[in-house]
């Protein structure tokens, strides 16, 4: 959450001018992102933002990432549109960094959803489902059951208990039956895959913006239902879980697209699931980041609790 | 450079209603201030920078700042004015923390000033000298000649040593005759006293903002010029010394405001005091600060570089 690079008023004021955006007015570096620089932009035409992608990103994905933004902007759904540079690039480089321009959204990212908001968040998510039917790109979502194995094998069993000694027992619990269950043939979609909280804009209760597709790829669709409906039905760290959220966050993505029956059998492993990919990055961040870092680090536990609840309340988490 | 605190947007929004300025529509953590949060807040009727004052910063001190800037943007000068309450405060407080909501500004921070650009620089601080002129509050400034011996004894000269083995011996060759020959009785205002290019924002070459006063204090106007001129007239991390700056600097102040003739042979000691200043702050937190903080440390060897080019020019330094 941080601004990496310092972009001088110089190189800025070069950069928007190859595009057709106005001149440069003003330019903060905001404390969004984790793996990017970002400022917002003012021009005499209009504010933007300013990513540049400081690492994670492989800079061939790009055109994955900001060509979806403008498919599912050209298609009505609240994602930030891509500003093209004079010459139609949708995105170009400073000292060998990649960076990109995108519209400006107002609204704010909310703490503590109502069930209007999450019913919102869940017809904003069935929304770009829908729109991107026809998003001719695939990307393979490299956070899958093997991943997750993966980052834990990584990080080694001990180090996974100093963390929290219920740890590494939640994970031995739960990741054989993922491995081994996870459906392979529900209904594929593009997929944001992060839905947080911080990555949807509202407006009171209108999803004014989402946010951050850079994790976005070709997925189960109900597996982005089950990361969302992690991320926005708990409260208090992951302790409780609140039903009217479940509900109305699935009562807003079915308002659009309904769920067929083999998705809703599958949303229980989905769910665990999808609190197993937390708790594996997060774990694998939690070793990976210094205490002392610039990053705050995420407690793993958080997610770990809800694939308990998940695991121990099957189907009633689902239900409408 | 970074957001110290969350804020929800419901907090956020809370705060907002209190003041006549419309309803919240976006609010961004901006990477600006060390011992600040600052967001880049947007309503119905404008932009604002709130402000959470996290340390360093006495609250009792905090009218002495929002009533200075209310008091020069009253008087034209391009500071940003304090928004006060429906109750007419300043500021108020978020769980123990002071909060205050001033108006944006637009205009970016300058890194390599061309000489219409150190004129205007000129021109704005003496027009804040001349406006604080009936400004009441007095507040002392902490940081004068024996405030930085005070931060190097707190350092010690093995530590010093480690940062450069120069720094010490720079340190001691001039500090004892800036505490024995330190002016007394030159002209006062209300000064800025650490008006650098990012605390300056410019619409091409004009001064739009002047913002950051947390070191405002009563001290000598020929001192803020000399902190000014050492912040603005150097190039190449203080190793190169730009004569047309210091020219148009010193220029534009005079402009506004001509200085006499005690502070015209007082200037060669004020810019050596003007960079010993920054030698011992930035000594002092190199020290303080961990190698690996969220913070980014400054050489103080760039502003000691300055102050040996003081003590050798002398006079030509600030030759118009």
């Amino acid at each position: 959450m941080a601004v990496y690079t310092h972009l001088s008023a110089e190189t800025l004021s070069d950069l928007i001018s190859k595009y057709d955006v106005g001149t440069l007015i003003s330019a903060k570096g905001i404390a969004e992102g984790i793996s990017n620089s970002n400022w917002l932009i003012e021009t005499t035409q209009g504010r933007f933002i300013l990513t540049m992608y400081e690492r994670r990103i492989d800079i061939s994905e790009l055109p994955y990432f900001l060509n979806l933004l403008d498919h599912l902007a050209e298609r009505d759904c609240p994602v930030p549109a891509t500003i093209h540079d004079r010459n139609g690039a949708a995105y170009s480089q400073i000292d060998g960094k990649a960076v990109a321009l995108i519209e400006f959204l107002p609204g704010v990212s909310i703490d503590t959803p109502n069930t209007a908001q999450a019913y919102a968040v869940g017809e904003a998510l069935a929304a770009i489902h829908i729109a991107s039917e026809d998003y001719p790109a695939r990307r393979k979502n490299d956070l899958r059951p093997k991943d997750w194995q993966g980052l834990f094998d990584q990080c080694g069993s001990d180090r996974i208990a100093m963390i929290d000694p219920h740890l590494a027992e939640i994970v031995a619990e739960h990741l054989p039956s993922l491995l081994a269950e996870w459906p392979d043939d529900l209904p594929v979609a593009t997929i944001h895959a992060d839905l947080f909280p911080d990555n949807v804009l509202m407006l009171n209760d209108r999803v004014s913006g989402l946010i951050d597709f850079y994790f976005a790829c070709t997925d189960f669709a109900a597996y982005d239902l089950a990361v969302t409906h992690a991320a926005w039905c708990f409260t208090g760290d992951g302790r409780v879980f609140n039903p009217s959220l479940s509900k109305a966050l699935i009562a807003g993505y079915q308002s659009r697209r309904i769920l067929n029956d083999a998705e809703r059998d599958a949303l229980p492993m989905l769910g665990k699931g999808a609190a197993m990919r937390f708790v594996a990055t997060r774990t694998f961040d939690w070793i990976d980041t210094p205490d002392d870092a610039l990053v705050t680090r995420k407690d793993p536990m958080d997610f770990a609790r809800r694939l308990q609840f998940y695991a121990e309340s099957g189907a009633d988490a689902f239900s409408l």
